[in-house]
């Protein structure tokens, strides 16, 4: 942060501007530097609540004059670090934007604030006849989701944030407000500005509007889980399903280190051993004939207990033990945390990453569940840590430096979809080579003075 | 281009490198010069073609040294001018990089040379059991429509080339090779230079390797044919099919002009009213449930003689004729050229958009047939011109002009997927204003001397 007269005539500007909703109040910095995984807390130096895309305006032009960082903030469940403030600054806060401004049933989208929530969105679509698919789990904000390009257990069948965000509002670093595109589906004019913030991590501008696709609530909706006695079955059974082109809408592994936790945490009753989850989205007969299909691979794969969910509470049962991996993960080893991290490879090398990185973890001796969204090839692993160890720490680092070490090898990627933010800035490199020197170039365009969220995708963050 | 040093210069290079692969022969000048609509030809000085990645690097870091525009070619098929030589230069034809580099049947990709087109690709694919589903209509390469982000009649289903593209291999402005992306079928990792290169139109490097996803021959294929009384009629159809979530493979509405055009090139007997033609791709069981559906929806429009076709010959024989549009088109009036153009707007809006679009064209007395993909909102018109009439190029841009300024007003997009080129500069910055800065600066960074296919998105072009 700048010189301590800038900080003062900054705070008493915003305050003219937003009043009460400019905090410097110890606790809600400290909750704004934190992050659901392991990263140290950098709080910022203020968190400001704006209500309006015209305040983030005159917020960012009032940083950009005092010279200022900025971080776009949304629920606060990004893995990776993405909205720590390195170098202090201000939180934007968008929990008051989250308003739904239109929906358009024929059209099948919707145009929302930031700051809404996946899970407050499809309450507000109910009796619509539509919904938004991604699901990464947490009940994450649209803006960050947007921001770290997230997909979850869905995007096999429905895409990632890249596929479902049709527009952005966003304003760039000098308060210039622009959109970058129109309600078309589809479009060729110029540069795909959308996809460039879409997984910007919010170094590029701070995101104000999002125009999102939604998809018709399936008539039909079937779920199953199968186990099986070996990793790499299962994995052969997900990517027979995908090859055979049943449209399936999950389809997630849980390693038995995962069924042993969600057991414990749900109290449940599944084998402890590697499972699939199912689900089927389609007419009546359309799921029936899925999962037949499905359940026919599953056999053929050494896959026992095909156990079908077609009533409504039954599915919900089984995908709450599937969505409550992290907290079934900690509750592996209490009081821990955990260092959660993914990576993406091509599906043919995926039984041999999941293995290797199962046999890996077992060997360093850390409790690391695995769970994945298999039909991407995407996978995450929790290494549960005693935050306290810096030891542990280091080897749960090393186990992770592996991990993302053999997907790169494999062709794959270093994140699917938790984004770089302070984690991985170290592979990118090794990943994407000189191009990372084009993001470079783009950022330097964008945000000449590195105001916005510095740190994040390349390092550094002295501004 | 440079002064006639440089330029004899420059050839010596290029053929010390390709020999006779280097040409300045006037026909080939010209058709490389040239496009399949009424653009002028705009001749580049030179064309090469390389027949690998290193000899597209020499070139670049030659051009880029003697301070020449390099365009890309491919198979020549685009349609605003986008591969005109507005200010000379070096056409870079990828005739001879044509070939497959890998097919992963497994991970269903396929990485490729930028000149093969798809047809050829196709072709090559046959036995795997995959395909690659983008069709613009004209057998255009990889390459190209990569470049101009095109997408075409499957697109309701499998996508757009932004959805089906995972990585590129880029030869940037002064040399530098960049792969944008790995295998992974998603990654978060830092910004998406792959979307950023897809519908750049050349403009920011040439691309000389292409990863696509490739998608499962389906089971069963069936083909449909149902005509309307009213053009509003067979859109709300469309409409209604998609937002009853069936997934459709294609569906082309076309106009009543649009069916004479086709009934007299291809000696068909259909009737000359809008019609709507349906592809459905499933299990056998689904097509059928597909098809019925969509019957169902089209009879409570108003739609008669829903027509089958599930024998292979007959789907070809109705689908041919929907390919062969332009040709068709320019049959109705012998000897005419086309002003070719498409926008795209919200379904919500597209009888209306249609509708006085076809009145507005039958009123200024001018021969348009319209054919769309309407599953996306995306329509194109023909408007067939005699060059050789300045005064009647001028009532074709003003009709062209109503059309798009038409689509804007509905929250469209000026072009869905033919490119901006030549032709729709004049239209972006109305549709997204001070976001076209955005995409100078992005050009300013990457092709900082405007070599790279200049004049095109933005005009101007002088180097």
């Amino acid at each position: 942060m700048g010189p301590p007269v800038s900080a003062s005539t900054l705070v008493e500007r915003l305050a003219g501007m937003m009043g009460s909703r400019v905090t410097l109040a110890r606790a809600v910095l400290n909750q704004h530097g934190q992050s659901e995984a392991y990263h140290a807390c950098l709080p910022p130096d203020v968190v400001v609540f704006p209500e309006s895309t015209q305040e983030v305006v005159e917020t960012v032009k009032l940083c950009a004059s005092l010279h200022i960082p900025i971080i776009p903030f949304g629920a606060g469940t990004s893995l990776e670090g993405n909205t720590s403030a390195v170098a202090g600054g201000v939180s934007i806060d968008f929990a008051r934007m989250n308003r739904v401004l239109a929906v358009d049933a024929s059209d099948m989208d919707v145009v929302v604030q930031p700051g809404i929530t996946r899970k407050q969105l499809n309450a507000q679509l109910r009796g619509t006849g539509l919904f938004f698919p991604i699901d990464p789990g947490a009940d994450a904000s649209i803006g960050g989701m947007t921001s770290t390009r997230a997909s979850g257990t869905m995007a096999v069948r429905y895409g990632t944030m890249k596929d479902n965000v049709m527009a952005l509002e966003v304003v760039l670093a000098d308060g210039r407000l622009i959109r970058t595109g129109k309600r078309a589906r589809k479009s060729a004019a110029g540069y795909d500005l959308t996809r460039l913030f879409v997984g910007a991590e919010g170094t590029l501008g701070v995101i104000t509007e999002v125009t999102l696709k939604l998809h018709p609530v399936p008539q039909a909706i079937s779920a199953a889980v199968c186990s099986f006695d070996h990793l790499h079955d299962a994995v052969d059974t997900a990517i027979a399903v995908i090859q055979s082109a049943i449209p399936v809408a999950r389809v997630e592994l849980l390693d038995d280190v995962m069924m042993r936790g969600i057991n414990a945490y749900a109290k449940l009753a599944y084998r402890e051993a590697p499972t699939l989850f199912f689900e089927f989205h389609g007419s009546d007969a359309g799921v029936v004939e899925q999962a037949e299909a499905a359940q026919a691979i599953a056999a053929d794969h050494g896959g026992g207990g095909f156990e079908w969910a077609r009533a409504p509470e039954d599915r919900s049962r089984l995908w709450r033990a599937r969505d409550d991996t992290l907290y079934a993960g900690l509750g592996l080893r209490p009081g821990s945390r955990a260092l959660i991290t993914d990576v993406c490879v091509p599906i043919s090398r995926l039984a041999e990453c999941l293995t290797a990185t199962r046999r890996d973890a077992d060997e360093s001796g850390m409790i690391a569940p695995i769970v994945g969204h298999v039909g991407d090839g995407n996978f995450h692993m929790l290494i549960l840590i005693d935050p306290s160890q810096p030891a542990e720490i280091a080897r749960a680092k090393a186990l992770h430096g592996r991990m993302v070490a053999r997907a790169i090898a494999m062709d794959g990627t270093s994140t699917g979809e938790h984004g770089i933010g302070l984690g991985k800035i170290g592979y990118l490199v090794d990943e994407l080579g000189e191009a990372v020197e084009v993001m470079r170039g783009i950022k330097s365009v964008l945000d000449p003075h590195g105001l916005m969220n510095p740190g994040k995708i390349f390092g550094g963050g002295q501004v």
